[in-house]
């Protein structure tokens, strides 16, 4: 396949590229003069455009061979394009509620053309600095984390399906790269790349490259990271990749998806939470002290792990009988058995969910990719005691992942980490 | 590409074709005439064709659509014939003492030209079962087993080479069904397949389809043969595999080989090993009661590891600054934290040696495929009580594998499940 003709689209070639493209302009109403075109990507990576006529709208996303966040000396496969297209019809396969529609993907241009999630649809994270609750949150995305997870997982695939997504997957390894450099590499090590509150987190920083017991989990993490092919995952779930409303929860931006380990996908939503939780302290002023929110969240996270794990369960249940070749019945053939496997299971995953969110939680505060959620506080002062909580609960959790059996427990370390409701 | 022109050779039919192959008949010679053909293939899948001419000889290796141990009624992919090539040819890539050469591959015909192991080289199971020593065994095996894992896994290779190698073995997987129905389930559970000495073993088989802390163990291991991609593993290395004399050792049949766990490898070797020790009894006779050659099996279990730990180290710190990327030099920074890391890292493989090394015990004994070292003991209630102690000991190890520290201790244990040197 030729990708020579890759071009990068503006404002004005992309109008011309819809109406080329019938599958895009039909979205629209087939009525292409007066197109409200903007450009609002503010991730790391990528271009992407709301587009808005008279009787319709959609998104497009353009893949661009190098790291938007750090410019064309970080070069990076536009390759990921298709994978994120790939990945998202696989994924609303499983749980078409919260997964938006691919109208069209063009692999020559890494182009994807979607759903535009209208208004009142925000970032999560922007809610999740903004203060507000969503009552469904934990109920959507354990939802899309048990269907998405369990369907692509050897509990649900014959070994044939299985490794054919396995084989299929390996060719996003650019982007399989880049998350081995920027989460379990760079903030372990000096890199020109990361940054931190400085000078308040020097020391932070500097401990951190040199806490060996840290640096032997982190190597651990990153072995399973690379070569445990248990599902296909996410591989970017953090909460700039969720869009909410009040009853709407739509789960985008899968470029990074691969074969990989299940933890990694629930990791990344539950740190990420928890990185809203210790930035709340910064966000209180007078009339908002937060507390209340912070409750929301703790709840939130509490309810997603044990709302996840009873639908997973529910599906393992359901097809115990099914084409997954990891557990046959034959075998695992009485409900005590059944009962001892799916514990072991789940707490092993719940394991690798908490050394894979606690390794997301690290690099969002001494490596190269920061989250607003901190960097939205002004005072640097402030920020930094905030990011200092979650640095030193995020080691903690890493290190003593195997020690926690349900998820009221990671609460509770959550809370003592938290000098404000001691 | 077309396969459609597959067809089984014969003895006849076979010099037809090698008359067609310049790099076969060159290696005889172009001497063709009063070629001496025979079919020795005494293996559970293919036809293996010893050819000798005046001025050359080479084998014939052809896989056929099937199980050739159960028969036509139990298909096969025959394209695992293009990953034994590959994988023979990327073995003797980095272990060339110890991997025959390969001539000629043909992927229509499913057909490998390779080095005839000329005598005095025999099959080392037939070695083990006659009572010879090899002194060399442990330091070829050793050899063998660090040079393939460590140069196939991502303490060498870049996660670029190595999704690539993950993906082109996935096409392998109608093999790796095969290891994971008849290593990892039939076994425990009831099959038509399954067979043991039986009245003798017949309450052992039932016990092993009853005991859920086994099957919870046995579950964790499939899972790691199935989504672990950990290096490019021979895939059947058991001593079966492996041709000897006293100072030649050569790994052959490796059309099992996926990129799956190191593991997997070393405790085929081992566990076969193992097998063979508590064979020996039943050899035992007037003339010769093997306890001499029950200790040199001990000290090759030992000698074997230890080498394999030392050989494997020994390439880590030559590499470490190179291209593999699991362990960067510059977090892994200070001679003690790569001394923890790499302790931790063998660790970890000799609880995966001990635990697929005792899965392929247990299925050697009540599944499928049985080994000559108890087939050969005529006397079934002799043999079923050499295969007691070994299946006894195989549990053991399985179960508590976390346990054990060094190799030392294995060995010692295996002489306490030995009643005849109490």
């Amino acid at each position: 396949m030729s990708f020579s003709d890759f071009r990068t689209l503006n404002v004005d070639s992309l109008v011309e590229y819809i109406k080329t493209v019938p599958s895009l302009s039909s979205k629209l109403g087939n009525k292409l003069d007066g197109l409200t075109v903007k450009e609002v990507g503010d991730g790391n990576l990528n271009f992407v455009y709301i587009v808005i006529g008279s009787a319709g709208s959609l998104v497009i996303k353009q893949a661009v061979p190098y790291v938007r966040l750090i410019g064309e000396s970080w070069p990076m496969t536009k390759e990921r394009a298709y994978y994120e297209a790939s990945s998202l019809k696989e994924h609303r396969r499983w749980c078409p509620d919260h997964v938006p529609e691919v109208y069209h993907f063009d692999r020559t241009m890494c182009l994807i053309g979607m759903r535009y999630l209208e208004p009142p649809h925000i970032i999560l994270r922007k809610g999740l600095v903004a203060g507000i609750e969503y009552p469904l949150l934990a109920d959507h995305m354990s939802e899309f984390m048990a269907n998405t997870l369990f369907h692509t997982s050897l509990l649900f695939h014959s070994t044939t399906d299985h490794k054919r997504a396995v084989a299929e997957y390996c060719g996003n390894e650019g982007i399989c790269r880049l998350t081995e450099q920027v989460v379990f590499s760079d903030p372990y090590k000096v890199s020109e790349h990361n940054r931190w509150t400085s000078p308040y987190l020097d020391a932070e920083a500097e401990a951190i490259r040199e806490d060996n017991a840290l640096k032997i989990e982190v190597a651990e993490l990153k072995s399973k990271f690379c070569e445990r092919a248990q599902a296909l995952i996410h591989g970017d779930l953090h909460t700039s990749s969720v869009m909410v409303t009040s009853d709407s929860t739509q789960v985008i931006d899968s470029e990074f998806a691969f074969v990989g380990p299940m933890g990694y996908d629930v990791g990344a939503f539950l740190g990420n939470l928890i990185l809203a939780y210790f930035a709340q302290d910064g966000h209180a002023n007078a009339t908002n002290d937060r507390k209340k929110y912070k409750e929301w969240i703790l709840r939130t996270i509490e309810e997603s792990w044990n709302l996840f794990h009873k639908k997973f369960i529910a599906l393992w249940d359901k097809h115990k009988d099914g084409s997954g070749e990891a557990y046959l019945s034959a075998i695992y053939n009485n409900p005590e058995l059944q009962n001892l496997i799916q514990n072991k299971y789940m707490e092993d995953l719940l394991h690798d969910t908490l050394g894979f969110g606690s390794a997301k939680m690290i690099r969002r505060i001494v490596g190269v990719a920061h989250v607003e959620d901190f960097e939205s506080i002004a005072d640097p002062g402030k920020r930094a005691n905030c990011e200092r909580r979650a640095l030193h609960l995020a080691k903690l959790l890493l290190k003593e992942r195997r020690k926690f059996k349900t998820i009221d427990q990671v609460v509770s370390v959550i809370r003592s980490a938290d000098p404000s409701i001691q």
